[in-house]
């Protein structure tokens, strides 16, 4: 048994290595407007930040969809029978049930009002992505047609090429609340893979493959508030993730269907 | 349209009012000492840091359950004919699968040598959260009997009382790579509702319930690696969300029975 200042005085702080006092800092980028489609995000971002290479820079997804115009107008769709069917059953809006069936391949669940879907990217989420919120009346915004190239293009463009992750709410089986999630990623490493590799008593570890990538997308949501107008954030300290190419992307983190043990 | 530098110049951040320019910093403890059973937790932390009412303290699960005792070894345990059954089936240690059923209140899953159970606090994860990792051969690491009280009492024991949060590697349905979630959390919000709220546009925002204690959980990870002895990691800027309370803790982050669709 040990105590505290008994059989563990504390170490002085000298003695530690730089690598282990490493931390991570995040900061919303501060000033940016309300992105429109044509937007030059990339650009915009730019203006407002100084990003350096060992950045990660995370983008919320609504401002990535909107700058690229993957936005619909409830006026322009025709509801097939199956998204009428579903919309008389939940008391919603036909035509916005029939965008969230475009975006799917399959749906998982469809109780209490929420349609739990495979986006065509492989996602798994409500409704697809698509949203309602903070765009104009009348209007959804859907996810970006491939998010990964989205990342991939924002890096290049942004000054000192640093990491990019493209980050949406995602809610979650058995739990409440949403957590940011990556769905896009470049140049940073979606899954630091512990498998294999042994912990401090020698034994292997086994399925201990943490999602860096996912975290950096909750982490960066600590310092935005829904309506603040916060899409971009830095978050500093993640060099040793950070990569020169751009690497698998978000589409690494789905797992593959034949391991899937909830359809 | 608006393209950089044309309709949106930079403004001065000299206009940035401060509430919009908080940043979040993540600090590891270091120097923790191996914790076995009995140790302060609490007066360990305390050696080696200085909190502040502020504070999010994020501790690993393993810590606190190891210095509660809660491990078990396996030559104490007698397995029941069912945890024969499947240990066969799976090729596991008979005595480390009865110690899982044990842990839980439903097996919601048996595939690929996987257990995903329902653990007697009502989480649902991979083998009940028992752990054979970083720990002595022949003993499992079990999750607190009650994380929230641990939390509790973690903060009442920490200077400054800091709000703390219990922290676990969960994976996740239809995704690759855990992410670390709040299973104790004294003092810290654990959800930021925002359903009934309105957007900037002033709609209603429905569904959005931002999981504040998970997020930090998932922050507090990345500036640890699974073998290096930082069970104990400081998140500062999230003051809008400590309480003074302790409030309702990570039971309330447990999706209710009736509104799961992933049984």
């Amino acid at each position: 048994m040990h105590t505290a200042g008994v059989a563990h005085e504390p170490q002085p702080v000298v003695a530690v290595t730089r690598a282990t006092m490493r931390h991570v800092s995040i900061v919303p980028v501060d000033g940016l407007p309300e992105i429109v489609a044509g937007d030059d995000l990339a650009g915009l971002i730019a203006a407002f930040s100084a990003t350096t290479p060992q950045d990660v820079v995370v983008i919320s997804q609504k401002v990535v969809s909107k700058a690229e115009g993957a936005v619909v107008r409830l006026d322009d769709i025709t509801p097939s029978r199956r998204a009428r069917r579903l919309a008389r059953k939940f008391e919603k809006d036909a035509r916005a049930v029939e965008v969230v069936l475009r975006q799917s391949t399959e749906v998982l669940r469809a109780e209490r009002g929420v349609l739990i879907t495979r986006t065509t990217h492989g996602f798994v989420c409500a409704n697809s992505g698509v949203d309602a919120s903070n765009t104009a009346t009348g209007e959804l915004v859907l996810l970006p047609e491939d998010p990964d190239a989205s990342a991939r293009r924002l890096r290049s463009r942004l000054p000192g090429r640093p990491a990019v992750v493209i980050a949406d709410s995602f809610g979650r089986a058995w739990r409440q609340g949403q957590c940011d999630i990556a769905i896009g990623i470049a140049g940073l490493m979606p899954i630091d893979d512990w498998c294999g590799r042994t912990d401090r008593n020698d034994h292997v570890l086994r399925a201990t493959a943490v999602s860096i990538a996912d975290q950096a997308a909750a982490a960066a949501d600590l310092v935005r508030s829904k309506d603040s107008g916060h899409p971009a954030v830095i978050v500093r300290g993640l060099d040793q993730y950070v990569t020169a190419a751009d690497g698998p992307g978000a589409v690494s983190l789905i797992r593959p269907a034949g391991q899937d043990m909830f359809r």
